[in-house]
């Protein structure tokens, strides 16, 4: 199939770096966690931005359909082929430099390709931060984080992906480069066209490379935990601690007592920081630029949540080690609960002050879905009002469940008037429930900004948007 | 003129709010400065969301131009009508109302005519902070600040408008409503569409209320005076400080000697901080949420750069009057300047690294100016790179000497791969110095963009973007 287009393709980039065999494009076809499983017709690695240029031109001109990744570890299949054979994957691992580092003007270039622990480490060994930072940071690709506008564990402080992006590079549906890529965090001269292809997973054009913003780095970290009776205080604690500490607050989780239990039973040499199971924990880290001092500042607060009874236990991080064993626990929550079943994941976010009735909910929901062997496990980051409420559904539970676990959730969430997808993207997986969310003006909306960059529908076409909302 | 359309009108908004008499228009055709003069066939006063949709919907049947207006404060005629007299104008000083504010959950929704001081003082009432921070607070609403992407004093710390924005409200060309208005920070559902319509100055569709992000308020704030030998000093200490405090510099902003010096004798009460006049001056502000500590940390900084020789001089405010009178000198440096002629206006921005090299060359171009009795008079915001170099033309100055002067400073920009537009906007103003700098990539896709959305060119046509770009 397609092979005038292929002929063009190995012409463009290399005979080597256009792969047809089921045997080596089978890891682009499957998600990472092996939960949607595609077809590819052929897997394109380009080595340069010309590459792309080249590749998307060819495939304007051939009508094939392309579905760009980067590090394939989204969870809501946006980044593999579908079953049809047809698509073809564009691989961008191989776009992996660091293009330029300015630890003065606060910036990076990277390309697409780049592995996100490999741009903190770029940063870092220029003496700053690029505060991006989630589990998968060690196989995602930067490319998939702008796509998706990717969250993460810093978000409350630093903002998502797109809130660190200067500038971009992509490659538009018939190959025209477009170069956005000036390190410039003013820069008001017309529409700021790059907001378009942050967060529209690849449908919209291919992203090359981008400006990173860095940040300085921390010298004093605190991290805390709290055992803490209710979801309600945890939102008191973060109010408190936020009026305290302003934006020196790094990270604000919560996790719920099952899931605390399960990670210190299943997660070899982790252990509870405070002594007692209890309802609910909170991992909470803040940090500044000065080298001493904030600790002060931490006990001085434990002192009065304490006093108030804002909390029932806590204890500080004294060593890297009692700091690792924290976050082991919060990060650790998907990997310790797999032993248990399949995980229906969730993405939600509602208004801070609304956490505690999503999550009185899910306890009622917890007791009547007790009796089917299901457990959920809540967690999520208070401080941006997310909330990742997975279902563990024990070996041999009907599938036909899972759109039905996820309704009731989506209910709640609508009721609160929230988001049922905050920072792992729409993808296929979640498509057609956030369209049903969507006033017509937006889906119109959408509608008319995909057919204005990729009037044929071959840019991931079906991801985010229906075909039907893709073509005219 | 437009006689059905005004009747429709008369019938959606009350008679009393649609005013055509040239006394009525003549400040909604004027800008602030009185820089742009144009003519308004007529003002059009909606009350509501509904109204300013009923508006639309008559503008887009009987094909009538719109120019929508909010504080009209900007400065690169893009809220004022043309002088064809057929461009309606629809103000939203009506739309003022704080429709809701939530402390807890960090945000308040106001509508596009509230002023932002207004909208400082709602979220300063709940003991929090809205940063956003200009000369022009008083007057200027937060319709033109979205339209602009404002920028402003604390963009450093807080981010330009764009950042400081969760949701929308926008009537779209035909009079649709975009309900975009939800409070979260994580809300990934497809397309960011709000995006679309911040910083495209109401060419795309008229936004009417914005939920908007809310920070913690300082409790301790440190206001610093320094005199300094060179602008090179100036980004070292901004990269000294920057290392000391991260995120808790709100201001880094840099005023040349003759600014200063015009300031203290233009301005009633207004004093030099330090002794003795000094090439270069450097204003910084660094804030927390703590009682005490930050003038220790600001203290022990200062010491170091004295001894370093990084700075001539240096003095904190000690007090309220004394933080004023700083203050004072930066944002006098306009009003103290008009005493000696016109004053040409720019809002360039390039790296931080490169600001030395751009004042190097205003130093060289004053020295050839001063026989014209030209001054030039540069300051802004170090730690975003973005300057406003300032040219003072003696009255009588042939007025064909300003593309001259502009095309000077912008060519240097252009070396440096700077920007022309950092925080004011494009308007008409700039509209064609700033497309001759687009890459024909960017030109062509801003215009499917207009397209996709103002089929008919009637939302501010001729702002951003030229006629010629706007239709198919």
């Amino acid at each position: 199939m397609h092979d005038t287009f292929l002929a063009g393709c190995r012409s463009a980039i290399g005979a080597e770096h256009v792969w047809t065999e089921t045997a080596d494009t089978l890891r682009f076809a499957h998600d990472f966690w092996d939960q949607y499983r595609g077809r590819a017709a052929a897997v394109l690695r380009p080595g340069s931005t010309a590459e792309v240029a080249a590749v998307l031109a060819l495939a304007s001109q051939h009508g094939v359909a392309i579905v760009p990744q980067a590090g394939n570890t989204g969870l809501v299949n946006g980044g593999v082929p579908d079953a049809s054979g047809n698509q073809v994957v564009l691989s961008v691992e191989r776009l992996d430099r660091i293009r330029a580092i300015d630890p003065a003007g606060d910036y990076l270039i990277a390309e697409a390709g780049c592995i996100l622990d490999n741009v903190q480490a770029a940063a870092a060994g220029a003496g700053r931060l690029f505060p991006l930072a989630m589990g998968s940071s060690g196989s995602c690709r930067i490319g998939g984080n702008l796509a998706t506008n990717a969250g993460g564990l810093n978000v409350l402080r630093y903002g998502m992906t797109r809130e660190l992006v200067l500038g971009l590079e992509v490659v538009l549906h018939d190959g025209t480069i477009l170069d956005l890529l000036r390190p410039i965090r003013k820069d008001n001269t017309g529409y700021d066209l790059k907001q378009l292809f942050i967060g529209s997973e690849g449908t919209l054009g291919v992203v090359t490379a981008a400006v990173l913003r860095l940040m300085a780095q921390p010298r004093e970290r605190v991290t805390i935990w709290l055992a803490v009776e209710t979801p309600q205080h945890a939102v008191s604690l973060f109010r408190t601690c936020r009026s305290r500490f302003g934006e020196l607050i790094s990270a604000f989780e919560i996790i719920s007592s099952e899931g605390v239990e399960i990670a210190v039973n299943g997660l070899p040499g982790v252990r509870r920081p405070v002594g007692d199971p209890a309802p609910w924990h909170v991992l909470i880290e803040v940090a500044w630029t000065f080298t001493e001092g904030l600790r002060g500042q931490v006990d001085a607060m434990l002192e009065d949540i304490l006093a108030q009874a804002l909390c029932l236990d806590g204890t500080v991080a004294e060593n890297e080690a009692q700091r690792a064993n924290m976050w082991r626990l919060r990060e650790g929550q998907s990997e310790s609960a797999r032993a248990f079943g399949y995980i229906l994941r969730s993405d939600v976010a509602v208004a801070i002050a609304d956490i505690p009735e999503l999550l009185a909910w899910v306890e009622e929901r917890q007791a009547t879905l007790a009796g089917l062997g299901i457990r959920i496990l809540p967690f999520g980051h208070i401080g941006d009002g997310n909330l990742h409420v997975n279902f563990v559904l024990p070996p041999g539970t009907d599938t036909g469940l899972h759109a039905e676990l996820l309704q009731g959730l989506y209910d709640q969430v609508d009721r609160l008037g929230g988001s049922i997808s905050a920072e792992h993207g729409v993808g296929r997986a979640k498509r057609d429930a956030v369209s049903q969310r969507k006033s017509a003006a937006s889906r119109h909306l959408s509608g008319r900004i995909k057919r204005a960059l990729d009037p044929d529908n071959l840019l991931n076409p079906g991801v985010v948007l229906a075909p039907e909302e893709s073509v005219p």
